[in-house]
């Protein structure tokens, strides 16, 4: 190695060596790369290789490159560490052994060991590399700086670089950083904003190393070689899952300070898998060759994920978890550790074409295999004739149809894509991918390797290589962007928050875990196949149920009241609400709802949405009981729940849809646009009498209902049948039907739930007819039926 | 046997022995069974025997009978057949030999035959059961007829029985019809009228002895029994398809007269298969005993089947077919056969049930084995962590889950239920069901049986038998209804229209068959797998088509013009229209499209909902072009329109969906309701500068577009921007955007498709700015583009 003070002489000779093998004239100009964190694990296993590579692909061509590796370790430690590492650098397979040598001398001549600590440092360094490109008669190209060191240290690199550091103009630079890039939405917002301080976002490069993966880097570029065939196939009609799985057989024992702040969650599918889901899930641009262009794509994924709920996700972890972390971090022996070593995820995407198809994410330490691979699994769409003893391996379009992206280890040891044969003959480069041979026995995702084909690397190459060499061509759709790490952070925060307490699953480890890690799915929920056989780890568990789930049914204002606990009571209000409208259909041939806003009716939207396949919706006619002085598309609007939670799922003829008209001529509930004597002289129209056959109400902690509030001047009584109020919380003003045409529908159920509701349940179970007071008080039919749905919380207290 | 002249003396024997295990004062009446057709085959093979098992089940109870068997054969040789057929007759496994003679000795003694042809035959018939009732003391229950004849027989027979043979007051009737009912709607219609003049339809009794199958009889008990599992498992949630299978081995030799009148359709789907697929699918009634209530609700299912198209079949005619009908009919050398002997059928429900779930129905002729089944197939929703080779069969949930309703034959060779190990246990009554033994080696569907829950009848039992018990017990539900049959014909009728003219591919039966019959779906289509090796039956094919699906590009009235085949020009539209939506959303945040109605766009809203998931929907405005003056939900409104073909299968915001109000104070287009007015105000309010994104046309014969007919005196100039307008044929009454008004818009795109519209193409084509003349003329945007859309017979004619 060099010393470390004579870079002048040193330059000439670099660029000697350098120019030794290029055209002076055809140089674009000298591009330097500084190593931070030199010295560390991560720099030693893969950085110097993937900057050896990047030389070899490079240096060749229009650019030279010098390379400076820098830590806070000593000057003599560095040098003899870096001294050591480019000794062992290998070349590619196919290169001699002499020429191996003779290139590996090229690159030892180009990289240097630096201390670099203060700022003092950094401006000498930049000096430096000014001094180089000066007497090499060269143009400076650009920096880059690549951070292997740990998040603490950021702020000040970046500060001395932001400061001292930066190229002239004309050249560029680029900062290369390694996760974590933050622990939730919260810290990775703080963290960029500070980063935002001394980099522009184009000069940013987050490394997530899944994205240098060859099968990972392989997705988009096969999806946009195999467009013809695919096209017909990516999407809700074809595919039936996807699976995005890591599995590790190593534990956490020795990095257990790192995982407790962490988890599996952040440390593997917040980044990585989530990485992985976008390249499956986004819209394939036409050109992919545009970074730009793939990364407005794949934040365009990231906005129709389905956000996540505690029930999206299920946690393990292995039993040995909590005794290493004692150990390694002096815990008392009474420490227990929630921390999960193992989550199942279900994600969804709303939109058309991923509508309903699961993407199961899942990652796990101390299970039985190391493998990573994207699996996405074709539906069976054929039938087969022939009794299926005779299907013929490889031709049956009845043996499953897959697609992966293995990532690597498992069986195969390898990376790969495999394409079942009953799909299509894939089209992949052949300069880099080839057929992978014969493995007689070798059996994959239940079939034999020869039901595919399958296709490997010609050369394999780490993931770091791939990156490093994409941070200088800068393909920056390769990296993760600011915006795109907040959204991850931002789908994946909610889950985490909601899971912070959740115990989870403790698992031997290996293969004895068995079947104790299954998990399903129904609908959005994920849970375990199996039954937790006891609770191992003590923690705060579910509420506890009573034994019997009963109905109760009693009296309430002299009125029928049905009680129960939520669940059942909204099955049961479901129950009877469909039981109304198949005998008004039968009857009148429609069936006439009014449905009140507000939060209460969400569960009974969604119970009648996914269970009630018998609700004769395309003869329902739904009304709204009130609605904010808002337009229909705002979030507040009533309306605008309606349509999220039940009108979205369920087919209601449009004309059958009556919104309130509070958005007439461009303006919110204007008395002379008479918006309620319209809706009054709609249900004149449509509604026989003027009678709802159903009314579904909600009770105010002020014993409002509708939007009918105490002493409000109008709807209480009169000829109105709809009116316009004022609440006294935002929005105030509101369009409500009236008391006497509510009383006049053929039945009237009333939905209280909640503990909130406790209060002035008692209250309204005493006085009389006050409707001024509490309008609920006023809610009487006159002909009609009136029964109270209330939960035992709200009930009971 | 008995001699038939000596009915009195008869009738004292008969009642005597039938006393003879019974006491009289219990008796709830006598029941006559005329078996007519008695001496056919199906009388001798089945329902001599369900006759026998019949006496066994009730006699003992509450009825005393006799059994009369009639045909058209002289007595003689009738009174020997069905003497022979008595002495064949078996008893249940677990009656004695000794027992079991006696039982037919009794048996015998209450059977006889009779000659039954003139009307004299049946008024001599009626008077003998009056006769016998009488002298026994006995009280008429009711009288049983039978018709196990061919139907050109049936209106006679029935006009004598109605005339001569009917019980008298308080005792009952029931008539027993065998299939086929009927060859298509019509016919099916006619019969059922024709019996209709002679019987009550709760007297007729339609026969489809599937109905009578035990593991087909035992669907509904089944769902019922097992409400609480099935209740989360039977819809799209969870069933991935269903199958209902009949394979047979053998082929219609000797039978060609019958079966080149009916072909498999006609002969097993519409009849067997669909009353197994309304038994699936069938919203289950709480009262299962109700035969009212089964009867309603299967008929619903009907009414939710959607409508069969040409591509929702495949056919097929195993080789020899043809020259068996050349043979057995005299057909000359000449002469091919387009009757199917095999069909494969996508059948969807369009209900929230089970939309989107396959039912697949398959049946043919000399297939590999012979078997029939209904298989239910459920979502795979786990995932299993373990590597695949270490799943244990009967346990993991990601092994295949199904219940199968196995209707006899194939490997197991015994009706049976059975449901996945991983599914539930099933409960099923143990007096009539037991556990199937193992059966090691056997697989069924993939699986070892040792995956199932098996079970099997403990007593095996006919078709006939099961039926004619409930024949007797008047259990309605068994069998087909004219309202059900006239369903199911409205559903097959079309489907066998327009496959009248299809040619079948050709396959060589049994193994042989190999992969020539599989068969996939995508969406409502289905076709076989593979490529049909050659044409082997000539017969009209499809038209020929070009060898380059080109899309053409020229000019048309200095505009430029798009030409293509119908598929392609679609294809290009919707590309076209999805570029032009992202680009609005782009820059204004939506985008808003104004479309025609008609049929021509029909095909482009097909592609647009299937086939462009990135299309911005939630940004779009829909906007009508023109709109018939009849409320939105008359099938002839434009809107009802674009809610079926459009809007049903994508997701715009319903504030974003702006029909043209011609309804209004329920009234239609009035001109005091100033719905032009109003849409012209929401289009100033919505719409910046009123200028639409895009704007698609048609183009009449008569050269009008949107509804602006020639000479129209509104819409073709001026200030108006939506007008009321009067077209020359039904309904007249139009509403449609103007001329000035389309104009305004940045894009128009003109779709014209069919060789009907060549000539006013080709005139067109010619003339200058006239829209008084030709509405279609004056299309020119004023600061737009204007594009035109035409396919290859439109154009090029």
């Amino acid at each position: 190695m060099k010393h470390p003070g004579c870079w002048k002489m040193l330059t000439v000779a670099m660029c000697m060596a350098l120019l030794g093998c290029l055209q002076a004239q055809e140089l674009r100009g000298h591009v330097s790369v500084i190593l931070l964190g030199a010295t560390g694990d991560l720099a030693r296993k893969y950085l110097w290789q993937g900057l050896f590579q990047l030389y070899l692909d490079e240096a060749g061509k229009d650019y030279s490159f010098s390379f400076h590796g820098a830590a806070l370790t000593s000057t003599k430690q560095g040098q003899a560490f870096v001294a050591k590492v480019l000794e062992s650098l290998s070349c590619p397979e196919d290169v001699a052994p002499d020429r191996c040598a003779e290139l590996k001398g090229q690159f030892q001549r180009l990289s240097a060991y630096r201390h670099l600590a203060t700022s003092e440092d950094y401006v000498a360094l930049s000096k430096d590399i000014e001094a180089q490109v000066q007497h090499g008669g060269l143009r400076e190209a650009g920096r880059i700086f690549y951070f292997s060191v740990p998040p603490f240290a950021y702020a000040d690199i970046a500060r001395n670089i932001n400061s001292s550091c930066r190229p002239g103009p004309g050249a560029w630079l680029r900062v290369v950083l390694e996760k974590p890039f933050g622990h939730d939405h919260l810290s990775a917002q703080q963290l960029a904003t500070e980063l935002g301080g001394f980099f522009r976002e184009e000069e940013m490069y987050r490394v997530d190393h899944y994205l240098g993966k060859q099968a990972v880097a392989q997705i988009l570029p096969f999806r946009d070689q195999n467009r013809k065939a695919l096209d017909g196939l990516w999407s809700r009609h074809h595919v039936e899952r996807v699976e995005i799985i890591m599995k590790e057989t190593v534990d956490a024992e020795g990095r257990t300070s790192f995982y407790e702040e962490y988890g599996v969650i952040r440390d593997v599918l917040q980044n990585h898998l989530t990485e992985v889901l976008t390249l499956v899930a986004m819209e394939l641009p036409h050109n992919i060759s545009s970074s730009e262009s793939v990364l407005q794509h794949k934040l365009r994924a990231f906005r129709a994920l389905r956000g996540l709920q505690k029930g999206s996700a299920v946690l393990g972890q292995y039993q040995a978890y909590s005794e290493q972390v004692r150990r390694e971090q002096q815990r008392p022996d009474s420490f227990r550790s929630l921390t999960p070593t193992f989550a199942g995820v279900l994600v969804h995407m709303d939109n058309l074409r991923w509508e309903g198809v699961p993407f199961i994410l899942m990652s796990g330490k101390a299970l039985d295999e190391r493998v990573g691979y994207v699996r996405i699994l074709f539906r069976n769409q054929a039938y087969c004739v022939l009794s299926d003893e005779r299907w013929v391996a490889d031709q049956s379009q009845c043996l499953p149809r897959q697609i992966v992206f293995y990532i690597g280890h498992g069986e195969l040891g390898s990376p790969a894509v495999l394409v079942s044969r009953n799909l299509f003959r894939p089209s992949l480069p052949s300069e880099s991918w080839k057929e992978l041979g014969a493995r007689p026995g070798l059996r994959l995702f239940g079939r034999p390797l020869s039901d595919f084909y399958a296709y490997r690397p010609v050369r394999e190459q780490d993931a770091y290589s791939v990156l490093i060499s994409r941070i200088f061509h800068g393909r920056k759709d390769s990296f993760v962007t600011t915006e795109h790490l907040l959204a991850s952070w931002g789908f994946w925060t909610p889950l985490l928050d909601s899971l912070a307490h959740e115990v989870p699953r403790l698992y031997p480890g290996g293969a004895e875990n068995g079947h104790l890690l299954d998990f399903e799915f129904g609908g959005a929920q994920l849970c375990f196949s199996q039954q937790q056989p006891e609770q191992l780890v003590p923690g705060p568990g579910p509420a506890p149920m009573p034994s019997g789930f009963q109905v109760l049914k009693a009296k309430y204002r002299e009125s029928p009241l049905i009680s129960a606990w939520p669940e059942e009571l909204i099955a049961k209000l479901a129950d009877d609400i469909e039981a109304t409208a198949v005998r008004a259909v039968r009857r009148f041939g429609t069936f006439h709802l009014a449905l009140s806003g507000g939060s209460s009716p969400v569960p009974l939207f969604q119970q009648l949405a996914t269970r009630h396949y018998g609700f004769p919706w395309a003869h329902t006619h739904l009304w709204l009981v009130d609605e904010r002085c808002v337009p229909l598309w705002d979030p507040e609007s009533n309306f605008q729940h309606l349509q999220t939670h039940l009108l979205q799922h369920i087919r209601v003829p449009y004309y059958n849809i009556h919104p309130m008209p509070v958005h007439l001529h461009q303006r919110l509930c204007a008395e002379e646009d008479q918006g309620a004597q319209t809706y009054a002289s709609e249900i004149s129209a449509l509604v026989a009498n003027s009678s709802f056959d159903l009314v579904l109400l909600g009770m105010g902690a002020d014993g409002h209902t509708a939007s009918l509030f105490p002493q409000s001047p109008s709807g209480l009584d009169g000829e109105q049948l709809v009116v316009l109020t004022e609440s006294p919380s935002r929005p105030f003003q509101r369009m409500s039907l009236s008391l006497p045409l509510i009383n006049r529908a053929r039945k009237v159920a009333v939905l209280v739930m909640g503990r909130v509701k406790r209060e002035i349940t008692m209250l309204v179970s005493r006085v009389g007819h006050e409707p001024k007071k509490w309008p609920i008080s006023g809610v009487l039919p006159s002909s009609g039926q009136l029964v109270w749905y209330m939960d035992y919380e709200a009930f009971l207290g």
